[in-house]
C-alpha cells in the first residue's frame, strides 16, 4: 500500500514559496528541499526582504515561469498545517500561470476561493501531500524481516529528517542496500514518495508505518524519518504510532543542546537525555524487543566551533553513547558501527 | 468545539443490529447500548440463532418498524471499524423502511451500493458517528481548571467505558458535579455526544481530547472514557493522544485477570500491572505532573464468586492499590476516596 504514495509527484524545476514567513523554524520544508533536492530548485519567492531566505535566487512568479519553473512548492510548515490567507493572491497567480501548486498543509488547497478554477483554466495541478486517499489496516505488531532505523527526537524541528537523510546518503555512498522512508511533507517532497504520517487517522497510524517499511531482505536497511516527539503534548500520538509500526532495530535520538523547553509549549521542560532514550526504548520494545539506541544526533547549526565540540563532549559524557552532528562531524563513524554489528 | 459533537443524535426507540456476528468481543457496542440506554432499545436483529444475543427481544425489521422503531443502530464493532458486505441487504431494507441507520464504523455507510438512494427515497437518515467533519487545533498541553478522571487499560475491550460510566453514575447519584465524556462509538451512542477520538487525524488527537473536556469549575469532574491501550501495537497512538489531551488528575487502570496476551496480537504478553501504571503515569505527567492512579478496575464478568474474590485480592496485593469491579463490588468505595481527597 505504500506504493500508492509513490504517485505523489510533481514536475521540476521548482520555485519555492516562502510568502511573508519570518520564522526560520516555520520554513524547514523550504530549507530541506533547497538542501536535499538542490538540482530541482530554480529559485525562491519572497514577498519582501523581511521574509526568511533559504539561499536560492529570488524570483517573481513571472520570472520563474520564464526561467522554466514547472511547480510552485510551498516551503512553509507552521503549527497545525494551515494555509495562510496571505498566500491566496500569489497561489492564484501561480496557478493562472500554469504552475503545479504543491502543498503539505493539512488544510486543503481547494478551499482557497478560485484556486481550483484558476488551475483548471490553465491546466495546472494542485498536489496535496497530506491529503492522500490511501487507507491502511490496523497494525498487527508482528515482526517482519529487514533492518530498520528510526530517528526520534527530544522535541520537534531539531533534525530528525536531516539525520535520517544523512545516514541514508552515507549508506548509499557505501553501496549498502537501503531506502530512505519519508514520513513528513518535506521528506516526501525530497524523496518523491512516502506517507504523511501525521495526516493519518489515529487508529491507523501504526498500520501506515508498517506499510511504509514493508518486509525486506535481512540485510536491507529502511532509514525512517521520525516525526514529533514523545515529549510533545500535541504530537506524541503521531510519534508513538510511528515507533510501534516501524519496529526499529536502531533508534537515533536527535537533540538540540540549546533546546531547554518544548518549542511549541514552553512551559514543558525537556528531561535528561537518558530518561528520554529509556522512554523511547521502553515503548519501542512492544513491537521489537531488541530495539537499541547507540547514538545521539546533535543539532549544532550556527554554534561556534568550540561550543559545538563542548556540547558534543558533554552529551557523550552524560549519556555514554556515540554523539555525532550530521553537519559538522558527519555520520560515517555511526554507519561504521552499524555496518560492523 | 466539542459542542459540534452534541449534534450526533438519532431518534429512539432503537433496533440493535447484530447481523451474523458470532464473537461477543465484537458486539461490545450492542451490549453497551442495551445496558446503559436500555429504555431506548426496542429489540435486537439477529440473522440466525448463531448470532450473538445482547439479551433484547428478537425482531425482524418489519416487526421492529411495526413496534415503533425509529433507528437501526449497528451494534457490531470489529477490528478496524469495517462495514461487512453481509450487512448490505439488511441495511438496504432498513433504510427502505424509513429507519435511521446509525453506524460507528470508520468505513462510510454511503459506500454501500444503493444505501444513500434507499434512504433518500424513504426519507431516512444515515448517521456516521466516526465521520464527523469537526476540526480541532493542535494540543497546547496547558493545564486547565476542573478535575478529570480517565479510564485506561492493559488492553482493548476489557471495561474502560463500563468503568467510566459506572463512576459517572455513582457521582451523579451523590449529587456531585460531573460529566461523562464519550470517546468511542458506543459511548457516544449512549451519551448522545462526544468525540470518536480514534477517527481523528493523529496530529489533532490530543487537541480533540483537550476540546472534549474543556475548562470547568474547580470542583467539576469530567469522567473520560479511555480508548485502546499503550500496550496495543495498533491503537497506542490513540491512547497516548487521549492521555495527553485529557490531562487526568486520576487514572483508573482497567484489567481482566484472564487476559494474559493482547487480544488482537496474541504474541504480545501483558506485563505486570505495576509496570503498566508506571508507564501511564510517566507519560501522563507531561501534561499533568500531579496525575495519580489509586485504583484498579477489574473485569470479572462470568467468573465464579470465589474466583472473583481471589482475583481481586491477588491484584490488590500485587499492586497495593484499591481494587474494585464495577459489576460485582460497585464503585462506591472508590468514589468515597475521591470525594474525601
Amino acid at each position: 500500500m505504500s506504493d500508492s504514495n509513490s504517485s505523489v509527484l510533481f514536475p521540476a524545476p521548482y520555485l519555492i514559496y516562502l510568502g511573508d514567513e519570518t520564522r526560520e523554524d516555520n520554513c524547514k520544508t523550504g530549507f530541506g528541499i533547497a538542501e536535499w533536492a538542490t538540482r530541482n530548485c530554480i529559485g525562491q519567492f519572497r514577498k519582501s526582504d523581511n521574509t526568511v531566505s533559504i539561499g536560492l535566487a529570488d524570483m517573481t512568479l513571472d520570472q520563474a515561469v520564464k526561467a522554466g519553473a514547472k511547480s510552485l512548492v510551498i516551503g512553509i510548515a507552521g503549527l497545525g498545517g494551515k494555509i495562510s490567507a496571505s498566500w491566496q493572491a500569489d497561489l492564484l497567480q501561480a496557478a493562472s500561470l500554469g504552475l503545479t501548486i504543491v502543498s503539505g498543509a493539512h488544510e486543503k488547497l481547494a478551499q482557497l476561493d478560485g484556486l481550483t478554477e484558476a488551475a483548471n483554466r490553465s491546466g495546472a495541478s494542485l498536489v496535496e501531500i497530506r491529503n492522500s486517499k490511501a487507507r491502511y489496516p490496523v497494525a498487527t505488531g508482528e515482526k517482519r524481516p529487514g533492518k530498520r532505523l528510526l530517528s526520534v527526537g527530544t522535541d520537534c524541528a531539531l533534525g530528525k529528517k536531516y539525520t535520517a537523510l544523512s545516514i541514508a546518503r552515507e549508506m548509499k555512498n557505501r553501496g549498502l542496500d537501503c531506502t530512505f522512508r519519508a514520513t513528513g511533507q518535506t521528506g516526501i517532497m525530497i524523496a518523491g514518495s512516502g506517507i504523511a504520517i501525521d495526516a493519518i487517522v489515529s487508529d491507523f497510524v501504526a498500520g501506515a508505518a508498517e506499510a511504509l517499511s514493508p518486509s525486506a531482505n535481512e540485510l536491507h536497511w529502511d532509514v525512517i524519518e521520525g516525526q514529533g516527539s514523545l515529549l510533545h503534548p500535541g504530537y506524541a500520538a503521531v510519534t508513538l504510532g510511528l515507533l510501534h509500526g516501524s519496529q526499529p532495530d536502531e533508534l537515533i535520538l536527535c537533540h538540540d543542546p540549546r533546546r531547554i523547553y518544548n518549542l511549541d509549549s514552553p512551559h514543558i521542560k525537556i528531561p535528561p537525555l537518558n530518561e528520554i532514550t529509556d522512554l523511547y526504548l521502553g515503548l519501542g520494545r512492544l513491537t521489537n524487543p531488541n530495539v537499541q539506541c547507540r547514538a545521539i544526533s546533535l543539532n549544532t547549526r550556527g554554534m561556534r566551533e568550540e561550543h559545538r565540540a563542548q556540547a558534543i563532549a558533554k552529551v557523550a559524557e552524560e549519556t555514554g553513547l556515540m554523539v555525532f552532528d550530521p553537519v559538522s562531524t558527519g555520520v560515517s563513524k555511526f554507519v561504521d558501527a552499524l555496518d560492523a554489528s
